[in-house]
């Protein structure tokens, strides 16, 4: 049994988090005191993956409550609230960034009558129950969604979602992951996922981990494998789901989806309930991140394409509902009509 | 207006290759005095595309007749079966590279009863009308092509596909470039084309000296393109056309296909009837080249995946006639049904 992975931990008042970047050549570990390095390994995409990037923000939130020396709880609140602006203005796209900064704001607000220890105390072990209730999610979530795949399955994933993407065990690489453990024959078809290659060097490197066969295509081969017959299941995380299904992933998700409805394929989004946001109607309103196109056009700052190549780098597309044969949550398989189960889901917290 | 760019020339018995590895970050030219030399640079892809492959290979074979010191010139022939055979070894999806040998090896044969040193003069003639009747034939092609395409037009790309990938002016590039040169607003979407990267180093870098504006975008990223209605036609080239109209062409292209048909956007293939290879009744007996693995987990000797990383590099994929809109050649448009409409382009020859 390999080694638990874990890339967002809680040390002492410190944010111990697992360079993403670095990965798979060396395991370099930041140490964050302070809320602007956890905002900048965020921005940076050191920790990614919408689970991550909610319980770094979580901690970064407790961090500021560790180091701000105050006579009163409620000096904590001002702090806390101008960390959650700086932490939402990372990244714009994932539902569980903000999701976790209102959570840890939350209990910021109702511990203002504690004691200065006993509120930094109790804002601490928010962070850490987000954490705990965290992989409790993406252990069930891996239960429900193994039951969906055959004894013997080829599964194409898409960027990564494993426990480097959630802070334990994964979404759609836990799916993957529990059918292993429950003995079923699964080998992955590991698309790369330009231009930042979490497929290549992030999954890759966690399946090689925990000994599932796989392997690794460029993002182009996805139909051409689906044609052959070769791939049973598209299995993928998502970072905002809208209240009709729709939902935001890594861009060239949606190439996937419509591959996989092409060829008669399902299409299963793994995520947990903090990845919902009914508040929008639909795919249409989830705002899509543009990243630097440097890194389209250069790999380890290495040029690629000839001096003064324009490129684009929208970081997420939107694949619609209709495409998505199931959403699988800690709390429950969503089906179509979304608008009804996703809610029943949440209304049967 | 830019220098005419040629990747594969004929110069007093020496075969020039612009090295299509070294681009855009050097331009390094290869001299070639044997065929091994061409052949090793075709295996290599160091000159690559499926027209460029078939005319380095028609002047592989004028290489033999050159340097063969003879008193007979049907001593000339054995050598040139022999270059053929391997030359023929090095890729085996191009339709174009067997059709050069073929006719190179007829001319071999039917100089035969010349003495050595006009046989040698017509064989070199061989390639070089093979060469201009290649030029000939993009421009053709260019022109037919660039008639379906509107005033203004957002046209995305995949792999190369001009005058470094065809020796002279381009296939679907070039149906690019002579809606660009007719005045059309004309903007390229260049999809990269993992793992060799035609699209970033090769189509970008031409684009660039022929002024045409362009955007990189990576091959996972063009359903999301299409689906915002930013693609009015998909335009690429082919390496080998069944009878039925299923056609090979750089791993990726299926993939755009099925996305380009779901979302009602034409897709034209480009190409010269010395693509077309009617003894196959469909694309299902094309053999599809499979390249070396490390292509897709190195990038220039670098590793982007884990040590032990299993990967498949299919270097082709087949495209199916039903998602392929019309097929542009030189001597005009082919469409539904391809088993008629192919035909008669030859048989009107």
């Amino acid at each position: 049994m390999a080694e638990e992975i874990q890339s967002v931990i809680w040390q002492d008042g410190v944010v111990r988090l697992l360079d993403q970047t670095a990965l798979p050549r060396r395991e370099v570990w930041l140490e964050c005191s302070r809320v602007e390095e956890v905002a900048r390994a965020i921005a940076e995409m050191r920790v990614r993956g919408a689970p991550a990037i909610g319980l770094a923000a979580a901690y970064g939130i407790a961090l500021t409550a560790v180091h701000t020396d105050c006579r009163e709880a409620s000096a904590l609140l001002p702090v806390a609230e101008e960390a959650g602006r700086l932490l939402r203005s990372t990244r714009p796209t994932a539902a569980n960034l903000a999701w976790a900064i209102e959570r840890m704001l939350a209990r910021v607000r109702a511990v203002q009558m504690l004691s200065p220890e006993d509120a930094v105390a109790a804002i601490v072990r928010e962070a850490q129950s987000i954490a705990q209730e965290n992989e409790a999610a993406n252990r069930r979530m891996a239960q429900l969604g193994q039951a969906l795949l055959s004894q013997k399955a080829t599964v194409l994933t898409h960027c990564n979602t494993g426990a480097l993407a959630t802070g334990a065990y994964g979404t759609a690489l836990g799916v993957i992951r529990a059918a292993f453990e429950q003995g079923k024959e699964i080998h992955v078809l590991v698309g790369e996922t330009r231009p930042f290659l979490q497929g290549a060097r992030l999954t890759v490197w966690e399946l090689q981990r925990w000994g599932i066969p796989c392997t690794l295509i460029t993002d182009g081969m996805a139909g051409h494998f689906m044609q052959r017959g070769r791939v049973d299941a598209v299995i993928v995380g998502a970072d905002r789901i809208a209240a009709n299904g729709d939902l935001a992933n890594k861009i060239g998700t949606y190439s996937l989806a419509v591959l996989a409805f092409a060829h008669g394929i399902p299409f299963y989004a793994v995520a947990p309930t903090s990845t919902l946001d009914l508040s929008l109607p639909d795919g249409s309103h989830i705002p899509l991140e543009e990243r630097d196109p440097r890194e389209v056009t250069h790999f380890e700052g290495h040029a690629i394409a000839p001096r003064g190549t324009v490129a684009a780098y929208p970081a997420f597309d939107v694949t619609p509902y209709r495409y998505v044969t199931a959403i699988i949550t800690e709390r429950g398989i969503a089906r179509a009509p979304y608008e009804e189960s996703l809610r029943r889901l949440l209304e049967e917290a």
